[in-house]
């Protein structure tokens, strides 16, 4: 007898939010034992912060950190595809990508901050690499990463078609929008951010009160699951200028931008059940979809303003 | 001896909530009492709720109430000519507009729900007709408006480069970005929304909460300021099946969506010192328009998913 009748259009998911050490090894087991444990509880979607590995690199511009790329068959991506074999998940997989450059004959590598889907019987369902690269103080990550170059694509796993965006990804409604066209029903978030909370900690409310609106928002106005995965933690605590605290906050919201679960600043497994046809009847009951005036969006295509990115 | 000193880049504004009666002459001598007073308080731009003059008409499709609608050159937009260069205040000034049709041959009109935006001298700054219209029940308006045919664009007035946008209009990203690329400082949304409060008042909450946080959202994203103006009080309370309560809570936010002034659910003038200077520096700081991936954003031009509204 089943403890409990799944509807096809029900999906559990869990997001682990963690603190990092330096030991990758390390990392990599507790965050495999954290997967187990949320399979356990019945997760079928497990997604893991963004970088799960490492420390988060972009904290500085740092040439030795160029030796925690990996390719997307490399040891990560291969112990994720085990585990969610064994336990018929699926494990969203953010990682440092590194990949052979477009020109054959010379030795060049590209670099991305990427995302392997990883489905329920093993095989890869598909991969997105991050599209929009933040270059800030504390998150210089245009010194490790290229723009993504695969665009934004939903991804067919067993039990649901998801869209996976990274981190600053989140400020751009046009991603989440375009994500959700191509057939996204949950849009996942693998993330890092935290603030200099001793610094200004009104503002660090502020930052953190705007960042959670946006994402809200891009439920609301597309009718789907967001869920978004932080770290936790404080990390280069031993170099005073750039002490940067992690808010965690990790949440899944549904299509009124109303919160399922929301995380602490602490570690935390965090779970919620999401009903994917509901999504279906709020997005039918809105229309905003059939009531896009697509005929008059092409300024959208335009950079338009110029600011401190170019 | 001036009283404050006026930065060129602060601008006071004022957002006028009301109830609004059958007697649409009332409704305007009652609001033009409300400017003068919002006028006497400092404010250099007030904004209008949308069909400010008239009880709401979407709340059902009555062919009776086209007699309300207006050229932009008729009684309400004249009035508020009048009182902006009394009081050298631009007054964005939305009402129900007929408009000859394009064949000049016969007699068609067409009818718009749009917004005048008057200049402190009186003059016309321009026009914006509401593109995004709803047809939900108790929101009729396709039964009424025209899709607007202006497209999204700033208005310059005396004071501040301002977007205009309209009600249904708050729930597209598009809108929002649209106007900020052609120049937006500030986004106005003259609106009216509410609930059958006493049938689901859970979902009174969702609806109220996810409109606050779209429209937050929007600032966040563009790094503006973001005025919302709303109506309040109940209408056709004695047509039971259909008895909506508009909910007020006109606001302003600004650029991490924080409030600056929120209203409640009663009639209220409220007010803003909007610093613009400070959305730049905002802005330069996130970087998001340098961000922005629009050689990857085409998929914004397809409509992509059918719902209620095609």
């Amino acid at each position: 007898m089943i403890k409990e009748q799944k509807n096809k259009n029900n999906v559990k998911i869990a997001l682990i939010q963690s603190a990092v050490s330096e030991d990758i090894k390390k990392n990599l087991e507790i965050t495999l034992q954290k997967i187990k444990q949320a399979a356990k509880n019945g997760a079928q979607i497990v997604c893991l912060q963004e970088l799960f590995r490492t420390i988060y690199i972009g904290e500085s511009e740092n040439k030795d950190y160029f030796k925690f790329a990996e390719a997307d068959n490399g040891e990560t991506v291969a112990a994720m595809q085990k585990l969610a074999k064994e336990n018929k998940i699926v494990i969203i997989t953010p990682f440092f990508e590194v990949a052979a450059g477009k020109n054959k004959n010379t030795n060049e590598k590209e670099y991305f901050n990427t995302a392997v889907v990883v489905d329920a019987d093993g095989t890869i369902a598909g991969k997105y690499r991050k599209m929009h690269i933040p270059n800030d103080p504390g998150f210089w990550e245009r010194y490790y990463f290229k723009n993504g170059n695969l665009g934004f694509h939903a991804i067919q796993t067993k039990y649901a078609k998801i869209g996976v965006l990274i981190c600053w990804d989140q400020w751009f409604p046009e991603a989440a929008r375009i994500m959700t066209l191509s057939g996204a029903e949950i849009l996942f978030y693998p993330t890092a951010i935290g603030w200099y909370k001793e610094k200004e900690s009104a503002v660090y409310e502020e930052y953190k009160n705007g960042w959670l609106i946006m994402q809200r928002s891009h439920a609301i106005a597309n009718s789907v699951y967001v869920a978004s995965v932080n770290r936790v933690g404080k990390e280069f605590a031993d170099k005073s200028i750039d002490k940067v605290t992690f808010w965690g906050n990790s949440f899944v919201c549904g299509a009124f931008g109303q919160f399922i679960s929301h995380a602490s600043e602490n570690e935390e497994i965090i779970y919620a059940d999401c009903n994917l046809s509901e999504n279906k009847d709020v997005r039918d009951s809105w229309g905003f979809f059939g009531g896009r005036r697509t005929d008059a969006y092409k300024g959208l295509l335009k950079k338009g303003i110029k600011d401190s990115k170019k």
